[in-house]
């Protein structure tokens, strides 16, 4: 045996102590391994089957299957007669170096988009899970309609008929995984058509920005009034396609009037555009009924966005998107392209949660809780940081806080409250404007907090800045 | 009243009919159906709300807020003090005309593609939900890792290399939603990067063309031999990407050679180019153990997709990529804004199932039922249809099955066989090439069926084939 033999007799031997059953096994994997790391050399001879099966003291015929099957797999060649060697087809990975995400120090974190996943319906879904896999037929668990499972299109266009207003066709509902991947194929579909900008609110939401890039579709920021798009800067714009938030926009919180509604449909008519509406909090409304969505003025204009991340979970990446009968056959063969349709498990559970009312137990469950949140901040800033005007309060997981400029000026706040460990984001995070002057303007996220944390966030923040 | 007053005031009815609890809300859709549909047309003025209350018998607040809220809606408009009309905003849908795919008369289908749906591990899967909703975390419901969940992307990295072969860095591996959004993602990432063709194995699967159309990607039809890809064409078709099946080559069944492996990873290196190794029915080998992957011969250069369709179930949409270093970062960006990542209790059950060992069980048991199906196949053929010589039976869930000339020629076979209800798919309908012989040609998927229908379909088609 040479001394490469010696090495690879020595790497060997663990494998040939493993129990009979896995022995022949354990060796390749050994044998693999050692290719790979460089550990056996490219040109390297291996001893003969029978001397390497002395060796090991393993039958011959278990030597020559580890040889035969690293030979199918080109870890190792053969050559008739003359022995196996080690090929040079095999490399190695190259060590990534990728750190794992710290965790912030953050005590009480204000940034908004997330509900309270403790109010997630753990038993009320395992019970839909429960009856979904007792009954659903096998023939449902084959390749999905990409439009997602009839039995959610309809559960679904019936629920958003009733609570949003919309005009909900289940032939026209898409099954999607939430209001993100709706954007993404909405700009898809724009881009195939042309297009290659769409008007976003400013201010608004940056992540519209990153899943239109990702379609080609660049974005443009459009100025927002306290009544919805200003109508000037959106005719001058030259786009034909916006994404909006007119029933609780994000993050101003206003509702859109009545007039700029119907300005904004004009508008689409006019120049044969699309509106992406994004009903991203459509659910939460506290002191009257929710505002109808756009989609229903005009659902041939209107592509309407929701999902079940607000009122389940983001987790969950189960949404909606009701497109208009132009752009249908290409949505649905872009959905189709991006991941065949969503997991039809999720889908009949969530038909199920619907159609025996869970779903609508589960918002008034999240309704009452939030209201109290949102209450419990409204009496924390008027303790804490008094004079303090918060908007948007009528619906949403979020408000935005005004703080008076005597607080101020705002990075000396942000950087207190950022020492008490209080998590806050500025509203010029999420657009251009700047405002004159030095009040603190912040968008306030706290339906994932407990009342009491709550008012701990806006206590450590006075007391921060009380410190000198 | 006006006459409009008077046909508005018939269609309410049925709404001030309701229980005083539901009655504001029926009011409401009532009348926003109505101006939806053009029964109230725009420009139409509305009774006063006293008028209107009187004449429902219904109390004036109720009309009041249905006007106000129909009007905040943008359904409405309201001129202080001169009353409240119909807005010209709102648009019907176009009613769409969709078919519903009818169901085809075809009594056996071996058209390949589909595993058996009654396979699926029920009450192991269900056992395993109920345990990942007892004891996930509460956080893990929030916006998932695009990569996937870290406890499923551990199990999943196991599993493969042990099973597989391949390298399998957790932190490489992206979960996705099966093979076809692996290869969109894939080839999303080589559209950024300049790449506008990729090349695929003739015959192969034209879906592979479909998904990389979507990404802009153009596929190149690259000749097969019984050993794989070959290297002239390869080289001469200027690509730089290609993707293939070298376990067990789709449709051909062949498993490529070691040399053609190693060939294939030198042109790689050469152009600088990348492999996309599609593993789409590796976990099946009934004779020998598996052929090991190609990507554990070279990481950095093979990306390699796999998914639970095959062993699971197509509608579970749950698959795995493992990404070359210079690709990864592209591919969780590209994975981000498609879907922000996979649904989370899914993956969690994914990996209680794969870690408590019920992943391999389910595995055992497909193995033992597609070997017996397969059995059944040759067996009827060698009875029915003697001669047919039978190829890439060694693994998967389809064969290649050549009948001889004498039972042709091929339209006259497949027209029968139709006639007879058995679903049959020509080799000639996956790529290029065209035999210069008259033998009959077909890629047989038998998988999904039961050995009694395996014989039944070859039995169906040989008596088809003796009536004139």
């Amino acid at each position: 045996m040479t001394s490469q033999g010696q090495a690879a007799w020595e790497l060997l031997l663990p494998a040939a102590a493993a129990p009979a059953r896995r022995r022949g096994r354990a060796l390749q994997e050994v044998l693999r391994e050692a290719v790979r790391a460089g550990r056996l050399a490219a040109g390297t001879r291996l001893p003969s089957t029978r001397a390497l099966a002395a060796d090991l003291g393993v039958s011959r015929g278990l030597v020559t299957e580890a040889y035969e099957q690293l030979t199918a797999e080109g870890y190792l060649r053969s050559d008739r007669g003359s022995g196996t060697w080690v090929s040079g087809a095999a490399r190695a990975a190259v060590p990534g170096a990728r750190p794992t995400a710290g965790a912030p120090g953050v005590r009480v974190d204000f940034r908004p988009g997330t509900p309270d996943l403790s109010l997630f319906p753990r038993s009320a879904w395992a019970a839909a899970q429960r009856s979904v896999l007792a009954r659903l037929p096998h023939q449902a668990l084959g390749y999905p309609d990409p439009r997602g499972l009839p039995v959610l299109r309809e559960a679904l266009a019936a629920l958003l008929a009733r609570r949003r207003g919309v005009v909900a066709d289940p032939e026209r509902l898409v099954v999607c995984s939430g209001v993100a991947q709706a954007s993404t194929l909405f700009g898809c579909v724009l881009h195939a058509r042309g297009l290659r900008r769409i008007g976003i609110e400013d201010p608004g939401s940056p992540e519209h920005g990153r899943l239109f890039a990702s379609a080609g579709v660049e974005t443009v920021w459009l100025p927002l009034d306290e009544e919805g798009l200003r109508p000037g800067p959106l005719a001058a714009s030259g786009v034909r396609a916006v994404v909006v938030t007119p029933s609780h926009q994000f993050p101003s919180g206003i509702s859109w009037s009545a007039e700029r509604r119907a300005t904004l449909l004009d508008w689409a008519r006019a120049v044969d555009g699309y509106v992406l509406e994004d009903d991203y909090d459509g659910d939460f409304r506290y002191d009257r009924a929710p505002v109808g969505a756009l989609q229903g003025l005009d659902p041939e204009r209107v592509a309407y966005a929701g999902s079940a991340s607000k009122s389940l979970a983001p987790g969950m990446r189960l949404g909606w998107m009701l497109v208009p009968e132009a752009l249908l056959d290409e949505v649905v063969e872009r959905k189709r392209t991006m991941d065949l349709g969503n997991p039809v498990l999720d889908q009949a559970v969530l038909a199920e949660f619907v159609t025996r009312g869970g779903y609508d137990r589960q918002l008034r469950r999240c309704q009452r809780a939030y209201r109290e949140r949102r209450d419990a901040l409204l009496a924390a800033f008027d303790e804490h940081l008094p004079g303090t005007r918060v908007s948007g309060i009528a619906a949403g997981l979020h408000v935005i806080a005004r703080v008076p400029e005597r607080f101020g000026p705002p990075p000396r706040f942000l950087a207190r409250a950022a020492e008490a460990g209080v998590g806050l984001r500025p509203l010029d995070a999420y657009g251009t404007a700047r405002p004159a002057d030095g009040d603190v303007r912040l968008v306030i996220g706290y339906a994932h907090l407990t009342p009491a944390t709550v008012a701990t966030g806006i206590r450590l923040v006075a007391e921060a800045l009380r410190r000198e």
